[in-house]
């Protein structure tokens, strides 16, 4: 019988359920890790769903996760970073996208592609990669993440997507002191990014939202003003304010009231919008006569998550976190795409040996 | 009567026609200058049209033309920088948006905006702004360009709009040796983005065209390479390879292909398609897994249009004019729509004399 066990879907329409499999022995430069909590992205439900298409259509079976937190079990022989029982994650990535990339420095831009830590194609066996709602994981030890002693597993989670998925478009674009600075989205990426914003010194963060009943609970996080969008005059008041906008919205959105808000030289940068057609309204007259510029930002590089994961310990950023046995993730799904959740959803991998002798072994 | 004449229209379906009106008194600090020849600019068709609407709705009588080269006529008291009869012109902007903005290094991007050189408000009079079509204009010192020797007056009118409009972004952007730059839409703007980009040290300048019958004149202008739009192997072949798009496209396209072609933290930066609305196709997917910025820029600031004139005079850039008498102008408008021409239509304005009996007095 195989031995390790996760949630896994074998086609677009089936609910996640329980599946075993065997991870890859571990190879010299190998760590695996006893998984303790893994977050719940909005990827993982457009993976689970196969609803991103194009070069992200999903490979099958499909068992999501990439914000993997747990302790070292076994290490190869050429591992020396890590030791057994150390507290490490595992974020987006898992390999290089050929050995020529060894020692990139944005593992997350070259080409061929990195390896994603589901939805890839794990060179070492040639098979589909299996992410996080497991119970272990075997990763080369250049894609595995030191745990801050001061932040506790489940909070160190959703920083290993969604904390670095904000944070290094705000390095990139040096937002900072002196910036006034916009969080569009305040779902698990944006309430992430209003915190980071904040303790990197922003002058101003400014909490942009459609659910005005959040304000108090933005302002906790740090906001230092609230923006409705569908208050037209609130926007108007806004107008030409905003050194950078980082948008964390996960689906096509009219951008115009948001560039709106923008100065001159200023920025919209968007996170985590992966559609391969957006039909976006921008007015280029209204770019133009601020110099504004448009962009997007994947994820992040190795070291970008390695850098949040210590900048939020030494800062007490918090993922603000719900934790859920593993049985309730497809109607954690469910309220994803329902709501704009304020919270991360992260799954508490040790319900999943409850499911043990149910469990199917996962079709290759 | 009047002493002044020039081309206008009191509506959006009338034909320019002659007419006659006054410029103001030359003030202290003013310059009145004769025209010799004025450039017929995209933007002339939009605004006699009214097309742009929004924020540019055109104000009538519109009197379109600022590419407008000739000599200096009469000097105000305060004048220091011009004698009567040195070479001169007058781009896009005749004065600041208030007086506090005197001293500001990017005219065009203040707030209150600069007044245009038509279809602007004249602070000194109230009274809409008047343009190049017409035989005289009276302008504050700092708004007047010094045309060096080395550039027919004919030829430097392009440079004040179609010119100033391309170096800008090329400038901001800080395009030249180590970019490989791609050029899209080569009309009027285009021809001279190719030309001063490859003056300014482009490692490699490559046209991207939907008509690729103009490949040997693009590469006689100095094209590197030619890929044409519509050929999707060529597009594919080109494929991550530009570190910067400056498209002129004057009207909104898919932005697809082109964003294609550029590299890891590359840009498209658009300039003259001003449309209040676009709908462009953006893949926010692409753009986020190479980082792109997609961008817009509004004409030049005042210095950088005296740069250019003096950049294209030291480095031989020689805007491609076709001078017409200002009675064909219509015709010329209506060929501008219907063809990307590739020159610029300049008109000569010593022939709007011939007019001068049968002009009308310009309505208020």
């Amino acid at each position: 019988m195989a031995s390790n066990i996760g949630y896994a879907t074998p086609d677009k329409n089936t609910p996640l359920a329980p599946y075993t499999f065997d991870r890859r022995e571990v190879a010299a430069e190998d760590v695996r890790i006893d998984i303790a909590y893994c977050g719940v992205c909005h990827s993982d439900v457009h993976q689970a769903r196969d609803e991103f298409g194009g070069a992200l259509a999903t490979l099958w079976p499909c068992l999501p996760g990439h914000e993997i937190a747990g302790t070292v079990a076994e290490v190869g022989a050429d591992v020396t970073a890590f030791a057994v029982g150390d507290r490490v994650g595992v974020g987006c990535l898992v390999y290089w996208g050929d050995e020529s990339q060894r020692g990139v420095s944005e593992e997350q831009y070259q080409n061929p592609p990195a390896i994603f830590t589901y939805n890839g194609k794990d060179p070492a066996t040639g098979e589909v990669t299996l992410g996080g709602y497991s119970d272990e994981i075997v990763v080369n030890q250049h894609f595995v993440l030191r745990i801050p002693d001061a932040i506790p597993l489940e909070q160190a989670a959703p920083l290993l997507c969604a904390g670095v998925t904000t944070w290094s478009p705000l390095e990139h674009w040096n937002v900072g002191a002196g910036s006034t600075v916009a969080i569009a989205g305040l779902g698990g990426l944006g309430h992430l990014a209003l915190q980071l914003a904040k303790a990197r010194g922003a002058d101003r963060v400014i909490a942009l939202t459609t659910t005005p009943d959040k304000a108090d609970d933005l302002r906790e996080l740090g906001a230092d003003d609230v923006v409705d969008m569908n208050d037209d005059d609130a926007v108007q008041a806004h107008a030409a304010s905003i050194d950078f906008v980082l948008s964390t919205i996960p689906t096509p959105f009219d951008m115009r009231p948001y560039l709106s808000l923008i100065r001159h030289d200023g920025a919209l940068v968007t996170v985590g919008m992966l559609e391969p057609i957006h039909e976006a309204g921008i007015d280029f007259g209204a770019v133009s006569m601020s110099r504004i510029t448009i962009g997007g930002s994947l994820i992040g590089s190795i070291a970008e998550t390695q850098q949040v994961l210590d900048f939020a310990a030494e800062h007490g950023i918090r993922p603000e976190v719900k934790v859920i046995p593993v049985q309730q993730v497809n109607e954690a799904f469910d309220e994803m795409v329902a709501n704009a959740v304020r919270f991360r959803y992260v799954i508490d991998n040790s319900t999943l040996e409850q499911d043990r002798e149910r469990a199917e072994t996962l079709p290759a």
